[in-house]
């Protein structure tokens, strides 16, 4: 049964989409109006296997560190559960319905045969972690990134100056690479590889199709092209034809259609066969529309586990760190620029159930909070400053502005007296730091940020919402919708069906945005300023070549965790 | 009523000595029989007001971050109680008692009338902060003792060089000098300035004594003589005859006899008035005698809240940032050496206290073991470098090498898989590394330290002594006593009733060494020399000038939550 479930207590006659978010940890379908975005039923279903890092479904056998593979059937169950549930709860009758449009997280990347089935649901093949869909927090790849970084940097490939000057561990090659390497037979038994963005299209309409998005953004497609047969062969000899059988396909544009729901995909989610399905999408960039921040300068940060910012710009520019720049990468026609943080809500949640003593879980009880609104009430009153720490938010790695998984979380200025909602908030203010950081690099590269609007699970936090205003120094416009990639991808969907003529319009007619903003404290400045300093220069010093410790450290624990890296080199 | 009390089934018809333990919690005396050292009976007594941080007792308003006090009634109390009942379970009589000793924590300051009443005790200044007694761990008197550092490098006094360059705030002339400048009323009404070892003596036999130990570590006392007037003249107008008025008296050895037990403390403790009473003591030095480490070049640690590092040897020698060395400091006509570290258990503590998760706590009730041994069981098991962390270990700032309280912790390495006992496992480390920085640290400067001796509360925990002898790769001797202070004090109260010629013949008949050595394990070495790199490099960059951001981060807190430091000064 789906969890969660919602519904708008006056279902409208009018014509509506149903968007469906693939999540880290669940996904969401929501019942959107096309004439005004009204939401009207959702449900979500979490996934049972949420997101496998220590061994496989049915398997004993310890995975590698940093892996983090997840389960095609739950997504498949979304279809099966959430879409038909919030349906029957919106009251709007499945033939109402004129579209449905997706998202999904990326780079979530899997192989796949012909027909588009996972390898990892082969039966000799379920035993091998390298056959499963590798969710984008998979970070084992880290060595084969550094590869395709170094090879690139030697060769003069182009591409890389789109994608901040290097590629993440998170992407489409490294991520093959990796399985080539580990387990060339896998690798071999793949006809093709895809993003769970168009997997879960190519199950609803029967039919394989490739998004501009993540083919720009994960798959290293650029002005035309993806990376070059002599450029993989030099990675490796066996490489050369992975873009070939693997990716190669016409590319869509988001908000176009790809296919009418196939007789199986209509008893699955209980609407008619043929209804129009979008193109996939990726959850962030998917909320440009929610937000209405597809016009150029307009700054989206989707805070949830990690955060997500997306900015489309009418002309290309290099900005050092950032994930990528992708012509109609979040907007047909436009330039849209990605950067991102590999942690955020993750670290807080890391930090509640880990590091809280029980005495706070009991007053939380008491108070009727949860642990994190607890934290969040004890440290919210306190002055800026006045725990003495500064924290670096890297517990999942850096996405922007360093790209590199490989470096891990820093606390520093603890005494006896720090409590955990002093090292709550410094971990809270370390991810306003990292955005202030990243906003940093996009101005500093003469892309300059109107403003700044926030969307994702965090802006249910006002402390989270306030903090981040006073470290920004800027007002910040919040997202009206707790199901703000949902309705993207039905704001995509009503594009798709027709109903409006493109992505600007629809997300004028049925975008979600606060009528309030949440403004900085000016009197909190000056104090961040010199945490946010500090900050800085703990980023530099720890990434950018001041001390390469992180890294030893890491490669010392996968070396104590695993045997030396070498040994897997050896094994291949 | 005193707790823990136990005694030992099998009294002696021999001549005993009671030792007397002042700690930074509570106090203990023990009776032991001074033929062979055996422990025939023991009380310790908790202070009811403990470590005064917050308000004063009975006040209201908040004290000054950093602060560190306590009750002087609390150690009269443990005269009244733990004495008597140590005593009386140990069966032997008071007639068999031949003398008494004494230790104390230290620096532990404060300012007393000419008969020895704290000033805190007079009504009309129990209200005010700086009459009441410092805590050796009181830090706020860091600014005085920059202060301090700073005007003996201009004028390039002699000393500084035997307290490894720098004094520490910790310390007499720092601890009065905050005094002078934050409450100049309260320095004015103090006739005499004494540490608490001296002051306990003085309640004991009704006269004042000053011991060479105190005098020389913690007063400046060296080849003879005070810092000049000229110098505290130069430092405060106000100050010059601080020594002269304050501290002057002749100093007497450590063993020697300091008086006699008044009748007054004979009703307090229930033995015969003019029992021999021993000169004060510090209460790590002392157990030097417990370990039978007198001989130059045996190190030993007392690892408690806090560890403290004494060794002997028969040459002055210049070690940087060890705490001091001092002729007669630990044993009468040697050069005694004191380095420490201001946090070990009580890093561990707080850790245990504010950073575990319910969970844990369940766990290690169903078990039947605390939260320390709970945490100590799950990470013991785990290769080295497994946790991936690499902590400093400064929550209670850094006495050696570095002699600076303002600094403060740091974690780095943490991840989303990071446990509680990866940051515990990594908290016991840092300690350990810090010892080595020590250690290090004397071989350095040309004075070899021929083997390791452990003591204090931390040897009931088995994980944290491998963890040593593996991060120092030697084997520990481990003393054998709960009550290693304790019996040291005892030791040398048999020296001071004659009973035995010297520190050295007492401490090899009545020392406690366990008859096995805890051995490194020698496949731990080449992993703990990566991490010990990595500490080195973290303690260089944020200690030794790479960056001053934990400095500027405590400025900050301290700005925060009082208003900037020059309000203070302002106030003078």
């Amino acid at each position: 049964m789906p969890e969660n479930v919602s519904a708008n207590k006056t279902p409208s006659a009018d014509t509506a989409v149903i968007g469906i978010d693939f999540g880290t940890l669940s996904g969401r379908a929501v019942v959107v109006r096309t004439s005004d975005g009204a939401e009207l039923g959702s449900a979500e279903y979490v996934y049972p296997h949420g997101v496998i890092t220590d061994h496989l479904p049915g398997g004993e056998e310890a995975l590698e560190p940093d892996t983090a593979l997840q389960h095609p059937e739950d997504h498949i169950e979304v279809l099966r559960t959430a879409v038909p549930e919030a349906l029957r709860v919106s009251g709007v009758r499945p033939e109402q319905v004129i579209g449905i449009g997706t998202d999904f997280t990326s780079c979530t990347f899997l192989p796949v045969t012909a027909d588009g089935t996972p390898l990892c649901l082969l039966p000799d093949l379920r035993d091998r972690p390298h056959a499963w869909p590798k969710l984008w927090r998979h970070h084992a790849a880290q060595p084969e990134a550094d590869e395709i970084n170094a090879l690139a940097a030697e060769l003069g490939e182009p591409w890389p100056a789109r994608y901040g000057g290097k590629v993440s561990s998170e992407w489409q090659f490294a991520k093959a690479l990796q399985v080539l390497r580990d387990d060339p037979e896998v690798y071999e038994r793949a006809d093709r590889w895809i993003e769970g963005a168009d997997w879960i299209v190519w199950r609803l309409c029967g039919r394989e199709t490739r998004n501009a998005a993540t083919a720009g953004y994960k798959g290293l497609y650029q002005d035309g092209r993806w990376p070059s047969k002599e450029f993989l062969a030099a990675l490796d000899p066996r490489f050369p034809s992975f873009v070939e059988d693997g990716l190669d396909h016409p590319l869509s544009q988001l908000g176009s259609r790809a296919g009418g729901l196939t007789a199986q995909a209509a008893t699955w989610t209980g609407l008619p066969e043929g209804t129009p399905v979008a193109v996939g999408n990726i959850d962030a960039h998917v909320t440009a529309a929610t937000a209405r921040t597809t016009a150029p300068g307009r700054m989206l940060a989707i805070m949830g586990t990690s955060t997500c910012l997306v900015m489309n710009s009418e002309v290309p520019a290099e900005v050092p760190g950032m994930c990528g720049s992708v012509l109609g990468g979040i907007t047909p026609g436009m330039w849209g620029y990605e950067a991102g943080q590999s942690g955020v809500g993750d670290i807080f949640g890391w930090f509640v159930d880990t590091h809280v003593p029980p005495a706070y879980h009991d007053e939380a009880r008491e108070r009727g909070l949860s642990v994190h609104d607890l934290l969040s009430a004890k440290a919210a009153d306190a002055p800026v400053g006045g725990h003495g720490l500064v924290a670096l938010d890297w517990h999942s790695g850096n996405r922007s502005v360093l790209v590199d998984h490989s470096l891990t979380g820093v606390l520093i200025g603890m005494t006896l007296a720090t409590r955990p909602e002093d090292v709550y908030r410094a971990l809270v203010e370390a991810t306003a730091f990292g955005t202030r950081t990243i906003i940093d690099a996009f101005t500093g590269a003469g892309v300059p940020v109107l403003d700044l609007t926030v969307g994702g699970g965090m802006v249910r936090n006002p402390f989270v919402l306030q903090v981040y205003a006073n470290v920004l120094n800027r007002p910040l416009r919040v997202v009206d919708t707790e199901h703000a990639c949902a309705v993207g991808s039905a704001i995509h969907a009503a594009v798709a069906a027709g109903v409006h003529p493109d992505v600007h319009a629809a997300s004028a007619a049925m975008g979600r945005v606060r009528d309030t903003t949440v403004d900085p404290d000016p009197s909190t400045t000056a104090a961040y300023d010199a945490l946010f300093a500090i900050y800085t220069e703990l980023h530099d010093h720890f990434g950018r070549g001041g001390t390469d410790g992180l890294r030893r450290l890491r490669a010392l624990r996968n070396d104590a965790l695993t045997g030396p890296r070498t040994d897997r080199k050896e094994r291949r």
